[in-house]
């Protein structure tokens, strides 16, 4: 398939703008192809076909739409090595990666079709009537979930596909029942055409209506603006800078009818070291980390960037075998220039602060925008002190806190802001006398974890992936996994209406054999009516 | 129980101003007793111990907090005819209403208590490890709901009972392991004292920490601010008036940390009346409606202020008798002089638009802030070109829209704002040919009814009572109804974690014997593991 630049709306091809940008290779530092910017008319044109593409098809069945979810699996696959080059070339990232990664984004649409297909996601609660009832008669009542309307999703750069144009934001609100248009991320847009054009594919083949798929090329101030403020625009999914975000999450807050924004803008993920697992296994644990600091150029939203610890013999040698790991990390490219950029300053900035010194870093290496592994350590008190370290500096950077005691490194805990994830490394016995430290590092973070690394963040029903603020704008919302979906649809409470009128998730008869709570009890029998 | 006019601070009672405001007997239009307001101190004092308390509740099994909710429910009926004549002066209301809204109450508390000791509400999902999955091992993950933090809930004037003090806002927000702190509202200050005391006493006598419920007496726009952007607070629940809403709400976005305000502002309930239905019974049809329209003086969210119909013999006839039966309504004391000077310019402006006629009007009388009914007509083409016509008229006022055919009709459906309430009334077999506007009519409400009238807001687990957007601030939650808990919580993914370690929620064992997803199946039976 030839990259031809142009914007996806719908199932046409449009380039009306003579305005453009290229795409570009930040290994080999040139630039790529052209691609032209969404006009106001096409964004506009992409819009109204976003709204009537509603009217039909958040009426279709959940089979069918499952069908649609399928078919986009299967043509990102029939892209085959063409996909992974270009997201390999766009994004620096190795290949190995970008095959994994495609793995995870043809999964993550197979699970939101098998979710369609078992169809309870929906959460059905029925209160039949009790007419009966003194003093007033009970009215027959039942609810379900149905789509808000059409959604925008801002592809994030350090997951092309994954996160990106069929990434899990895309593949919860199709699944919802929602028209979505993306923004494409502006460091792989070959990438995002070549998905987009398979998306588009895939609809017209299930039957899908025009305009339930559109992906626009242009700037964040200005069509992400545009989008965010359209009336026809009922929900945002974004996944990027905490800056991007909330100018993003503000907008919507500004509209006449204000909108959610589900904005996840990352965050420094702390990792508390306890004594006791220090002592077990000083050496294993640094092992560990230095990997996940380091994984994929530390580009991920949960990469470990603050590493908090008791001072001591074993936090001694702990730091040893991390600063000798780091050492032996080799440079690799990084997404696009701007992050390269920001990870250069970010970490300088850091490194500047009073009481920080350097333990360790990666070897340096010619190259077009390499990220070096960086750690470096503070005190408690300077951490303290100090609101500077406690923003996140996304690539493979960590920060080690190393506090004088508990009652500090509790402080520390509590200082910190809301997380993704926060991480308790221990040996089982110890955690009886650090209660007050794992319920403040829960109460930071979306996702607690054991003696693991949160680099890994698994695609299935029980993951949260969104903390309380900064790291996400809704706490009560994720935007991995299953739940993912439930950013995108309203409770609908029908009351009073006879049988042969209610969607199937609510009939009397249960056609879809779904689980339901009816009048209380979670149930798959239908009810004798 | 003598009024004191002080605020409640967690077990203590405080009055450290001078500054007080008087209750007030809308029926008599005198006042009654001072009430002093919060001072900055007093609201510092009060908040911190809401923190404090909040790391002790939420560690609270479900039991321990349902004893709490049911001893609030007892000490509530133990202030019997105290409490009832209290609301009975200071809202106007009858008693059979005030009697009949205190056993909502009452079972509402009784409601959260049934749900926290059944447990499921937590929607534990667990997906167990898979150490062999190639390429890499599948971790355990165990995610559950948990509170948030101190809820501020805002008491609505219309019920001074059931959405006020111990109303559905407090109860789920409890139910759910946050601290509440209330902010009385001005129009029912005795009734509110008595509740909260009621609500303190029942937290000392089961143990609960103190700060765990206060309430305040202040004005809207400085102590209703100052609480919502304090840093301790997590959420704010809201009913009331779209300008109070709206205040909080921007507020809140505007907070270095945004939180959540879940704002029920109301909405005008448009009625659609099909023509098989005017048909059929157009008198016991407006006979209903007109009963439905001045129902409690006609303050409800839901009370239907748009009636919209074509025009037809029909109709005519439904108007005659509605008209009719309006001029029968004696009119009643209204809530407060704010809400009855509003009924009365609100009334007024609507009759001054463009080709709006009077319908019918209620009997006037002599007494003291008296609400007579009102029902006024208007074309759909008039009714589309003013916005004005658009807006509540809170209290027993309606306006008919009468379209020309089913085309206007359904375009006035599109015009109109969000819902909480939309409602169908037809004959089974004529709604084949209205389809688009069964859609239209689902599309802006959080629930639809057929055949029924919209007042009555059943507490269930299947109610919806929040609609898109202005009639609700978020329409993926509810304030009333079991789900009303969702606003208050989060979830919080456990990964890896030991079962000794697991919260009993989400243990192998199971031992509340809860339901809950485990890989991808619902289930109360305990893991092999």
């Amino acid at each position: 398939m030839v990259v031809q630049g142009k914007n996806i709306i719908g199932f046409s091809l449009s380039a009306a703008s003579e305005e453009f940008v290229n795409s570009y290779d930040p290994r080999e530092a040139r630039t790529l192809e052209k691609f032209y910017m969404a006009t106001k008319e096409e964004i506009e044109e992409t819009l109204q076909k976003a709204a009537k593409a509603f009217e039909v098809y958040k009426q279709f069945p959940g089979s069918k739409k499952a069908d649609f979810l399928e078919a986009i699996a299967d043509e990102i696959l029939v892209l085959d090595d063409e996909l992974v080059q270009m997201a390999v070339k766009e994004s620096g990232l190795p290949e190995a990666r970008i095959i994994g990664e495609r793995g995870r984004t043809v999964g993550q649409l197979m699970l939101f079709a098998q979710l369609l297909r078992e169809g309870s996601w929906v959460d059905a609660i029925i209160e039949t009537a009790q007419l009966a009832r003194e003093p007033l008669p009970k009215p027959d009542i039942r609810k379900m979930l149905v789509p808000v309307g059409p959604v925008v999703v801002f592809a994030a750069s350090n997951f092309p596909l994954a996160f990106s144009t069929a990434g899990g934001d895309t593949a919860s609100a199709l699944a919802a029942g929602n028209p979505v248009i993306i923004k494409a991320h502006m460091s792989h847009l070959g990438t995002n055409e070549l998905v987009a054009r398979a998306i588009a594919k895939a609809a017209q083949n299930t039957g899908m209506p025009d305009g339930v798929f559109s992906s626009l090329n242009g700037r964040g101030s200005s069509l992400g603006q545009q989008l965010v403020m359209h009336p026809v625009v009922k929900s945002v999914g974004f996944t990027g800078s905490f800056t991007g975000g909330m100018a993003l999450y503000k907008a919507a807050a500004q509209r006449e009818d204000p909108i959610p924004v589900f904005a996840e803008m990352g965050s420094v993920n702390p990792v508390i070291l306890l004594p006791g697992k220090l002592k077990a296994s000083a050496a294993e644990t640094a092992k560990q980390y230095a990997g996940s600091i380091t994984l994929g150029v530390g580009q991920f939203c949960t990469n470990p960037g603050l590493l908090l610890a008791i001072e001591g013999e074993e936090l001694k040698s702990f730091l040893e075998t991390l600063a000798s790991e780091i050492q032996e990390v080799t440079p690799a490219t990084m997404l696009n220039e701007g992050i390269w950029k920001s990870y250069q300053s970010g970490k300088v900035k850091v490194l500047e602060q009073i009481g920080v010194t350097l333990l360790g870093a990666g070897a340096e290496q010619e190259g077009n925008h390499l990220g070096s592994a960086a750690v470096a350590q503070v005190s408690g008190e300077d951490f303290l002190d100090n609101p500077n370290l406690h923003e996140e500096v996304f690539g493979p950077f960590s920060l080690v806190v190393k506090c004088t005691d508990k009652e500090q490194l509790l402080k520390v805990i509590r200082t910190i802001k809301g997380q993704l994830t926060s991480t308790i490394m221990a040996e089982p016995g110890e955690l009886e006398d650090y209660q007050d430290i794992v319920r403040a590092a829960s109460d930071v973070a979306g996702r607690l974890l054991f003696n693991g690394v949160p680099t890994g963040v698994e695609v299935c029903h029980a993951m949260q992936h969104g903390g309380p603020f900064p790291s996400s704008t809704d706490s009560r919302f994720t935007s991995v996994g299953t739940d993912a979906i439930k950013r995108f649809v309203r409770p609908l409470a029908l009351q009073g209406f006879p049988e042969e009128m209610l969607p199937d998730e609510v009939k009397n008869s249960n056609p879809l054999g779904i689980w339901r709570k009816v009048n209380g009890e979670l149930t798959r029998d239908a009810i004798n009516g």
